[in-house]
């Protein structure tokens, strides 16, 4: 029996193209509000036997764990044989310790809530900042892709005479995977102190590069509060208006607009969230984590 | 040392109220969201070796699971002694079996979570339609209290010459049980076939009932159809406007402005979710199902 892939609310283009390339079926369920606000849901297909792959990627994720969490029991109750999770976006990873006293550590009680409704998770690019892995918080198997071969790739075809920019130290290693799979030169901005309140940031070797574009690149886009910041910095050192990549479109509030409006040339992002930013299809990754748990049910995997 | 009581957002008045009585102590925490919509919780109060009674009324339970299971979490890594959770209202008790194929079996669902949170619950009145108690749904020992004597009480007290009113065979139980706790007569409404599609609701006796201010008593006021068409049926027959008594404030929608437009003298509910309609105060009950649950850290129940 084939892969049974099922969507939830919001993620049907995902699922689609994941089974397309898994030859896997995509299933048909209903999640719905009670007029008191409780959830309903039913799934639509035959789960009873079969490998189940439910798609929910959780930006905004409070609204999603309970819809998540009854499909995934509910296909337990009706017989599914197992039941993973490819969530392209994975949330709360940022409070993964008590930074002040009395703090809840949410990356760790919301990863055991989806370890009790989930056999296996699939993600991309996780934002763990001081967790080793995804295995330090989640009970489940987990396989972890990485974008930034895709973001590579696209920056190459589409950005001539490109230049991948880091904001700060912290994001040289990233910057760096991606110049490198671009065959691109890359800088990091500096702070340069010049009084007790008073830092610059400077382009090192600025002169070198007025006449290539540069490329900002993150892993998430949350308030766009740094990249914004960085493409004010590129504009007053004299550099063309910056190409913005982030892999998750979180975008909180109006950090989209904002990022415009601050002067990028364009803000590109990964499908990992839909939104109307997204030119990167990740859906190859997705497939190959997938098929890593489910090897006898997926079809074989295009290339 | 004595009891802790915390209070979710929303739920302080309760919590004070239900602390006076136990003689316990109101801790305070924290619960916010992220502009990425994830939530933060921190405990400013130490909870460590202390038993604690978490208060959260569970309408709209959607946005309350992840809250409460991270502060439950959060107090039990904290090093809690005991963790409980007073929720005045239950949800997700509708969706107790699988009434079409596929659908989820919710109510279980949502108890397993739950149970998975805290250690015991106390709630009042929970809807309860073919399930034989909590403890068919519930893995953790629950207590349950019945609001039926203080709504009697508030009858006895407020409306002179009452007459309570079932609007269905159904109901019949529950307004007897209010009517007898009143020394108050009762009637339940009767449909009458009079063709295929045509069937007419009388009053039983309806003359000797004039004189009286009718009351409608139900568990939850929800979307309050019953109710709205059982105040036009008592108006048709002539009787005085009617009282309209609900434990739950649950009002989907406009469910309250409409009930009150449809000829309700007034409607009334107890304080299980706070309403403006809340009259009838049950905090003795929640005082009652803690303190059984807490004996040797709650001081002596005031009566």
């Amino acid at each position: 029996m084939t892969l049974l892939i099922l969507p939830l609310p919001g993620n049907e283009e995902a699922a689609q193209a994941l089974a397309e390339r898994n030859a896997a079926e995509v299933g048909a369920l209903t999640v719905r509000r009670f007029p008191d606000g409780e959830t309903y849901v039913r799934l639509e297909t035959e789960v009873r036997d079969r490998d189940v792959a439910l798609v929910s990627s959780l930006h905004r994720p409070d609204d999603k764990l309970l819809p998540l969490a009854f499909v995934a029991e509910t296909a337990r109750d009706l017989g599914s044989r197992s039941i993973g999770l490819v969530a392209p976006y994975l949330a709360y990873l940022r409070q993964d310790r008590r930074f002040q006293e009395g703090e809840g550590v949410t990356s760790r009680y919301f990863a055991r809530l989806i370890s009790g409704s989930v056999d296996w998770l699939v993600t991309i690019d996780p934002h763990l900042h001081r967790l080793p892995s995804l295995g330090a918080v989640y009970a489940i198997p987990t396989r972890v892709l990485h974008a930034a071969p895709h973001v590579s790739a696209w920056i190459r075809e589409q950005v001539p005479q490109a230049l991948l920019v880091g904001p700060d130290a912290e994001s040289a290693q990233w910057v760096e995977a991606v110049a490198h799979g671009a065959n691109l030169p890359f800088v990091v901005l500096e702070k340069v102190r010049r009084g007790d309140r008073d830092v610059a940031v400077s382009v090192p070797e600025v002169d070198r590069w007025r006449e290539r574009t540069p490329v900002l690149v993150d892993d998430i886009i949350s308030t766009g509060r740094t990249m914004i910041e960085t493409v004010g910095h590129l504009q007053r050192a004299g550099l063309r208006p910056p190409v913005c990549i982030g892999v998750h479109a979180v975008f909180a509030d109006r950090a989209y607009e904002d990022l415009l409006a601050a002067g990028a040339a364009a803000v590109i992002t990964c499908n990992t969230i839909p939104h109307p930013s997204n030119r990167i299809d990740l859906t190859p990754l997705l497939a190959e984590g997938v098929a890593a748990f489910t090897p006898d049910t997926t079809g074989a995997v295009a290339t």
